[in-house]
């Protein structure tokens, strides 16, 4: 028999992925935008955040009124409280999109990037999509196996980001202070975004298994 | 009369006061150790952030043992969730002071900033520090004209923040990329280091107003 309080956990992980969802599109948009030098899709981006925000401030709501009306206790308690802070790490993710679509526009229409690392963060944004893909999935399924694969691909991220932080500290770097500003910026913005999405994976595993990684 | 529930509530604030405390010195001790490229006082701040995470966690704790033991609802409820976030809020200060200290480490012996711009870091390292001190002040005394004060100082930090970006894009910057990397990197880590702080300082003002800043 499913109890309210499930009903209502249950709702609240299906409002957590969409935002999820939304903030993966966010990347997603932002990563294209600043490829291509995309005014539009940057523009787009930065207008999509205040109804991001606005959803996460619900879901958020959503959250509350669970711990007012079903004051749960010990793991029900700890899982609307998870919920409450993965709620805070997608909010982060997407204004973490929002950095890179300001950051496109702002150097519009000139490109933001030297070609040479285009590929950084092409790769980059595919993986910050793809673990927001996996942090939509898990927060529905709880699966700790899958819920595990996040810290592989935030492995991933991370040695992208040195490489191209080697790349920046080369003496052959040619790009100028400026392009590199520019792209110590970004490169932390990508790494930021997944280690949000590999805290929330963690918390998925911790509700599942009860050990802490 | 004081109820258990206010007892534990004013409990909770002060530790939270202590952990801001700790904070505020963190980024104290690792402002002075990139300042004097002291790496004593850096390998201090990177060894103490441990104690710290430790010691969020069992704030975390104290906040979700009223949750559970006093079930508070409307007002209450709402006054322990900011506390929760602010404790995430302070953990995030931390671990920024904590970037700060790892990077001075890795340079050293050599210093990590041009001379060029230690003032700035001096300025945006006195402007963290105080404002770590005045959240300290208002989550005890939930003063909202005090907590108001902490957006000014983080206009000053972003001023300074902005001008040390002038300074990076300048055609006359001649200390190379590799510092302008490092550069970028810590002028964004005290710059968000204010930021958390404003966020616990909005909350104290909601709390106080019940008007969202």
């Amino acid at each position: 028999m499913r109890t309210a309080y499930h009903q209502q956990l249950d709702d609240l992980a299906v409002s957590i992925a969409e935002l999820c969802g939304s903030a993966g599109q966010a990347m997603e948009r932002a990563t294209q935008a600043l490829l291509q030098a995309d005014l539009v899709l940057a523009e787009q981006t930065i207008t999509d955040y205040d109804g991001m925000v606005q959803r996460a401030k619900k879901t958020e709501e959503q959250a509350m009124t669970l711990l007012a009306l079903q004051a749960p206790v010990a793991g029900d308690l700890r899982a609307v409280l998870s919920a409450l802070k993965n709620i805070a790490d997608i909010d982060r993710m997407s204004a973490l999109a929002l950095h890179v679509a300001k950051l496109t526009r702002r150097r519009h229409p000139d490109e933001t990037l030297p070609e040479e690392v285009n590929g950084y963060f092409t790769e980059m944004g595919r993986i910050a999509v793809d673990m927001s893909s996996t942090v939509k999935e898990v927060v529905l399924s709880r699966d700790e196996h899958r819920a595990a694969q996040l810290a592989d691909d935030d492995d991933d991220m991370d040695n992208i980001h040195r490489h191209l932080f080697t790349l920046l500290m080369d003496r052959e770097w040619k790009h100028g202070v400026a392009a590199a500003v520019d792209v110590t910026l970004l490169g932390r913005y990508y790494e930021r975004f997944a280690d949000h999405a590999v805290e929330i994976g963690r918390r998925v595993i911790y509700q599942a298994t009860g050990e802490p990684v």
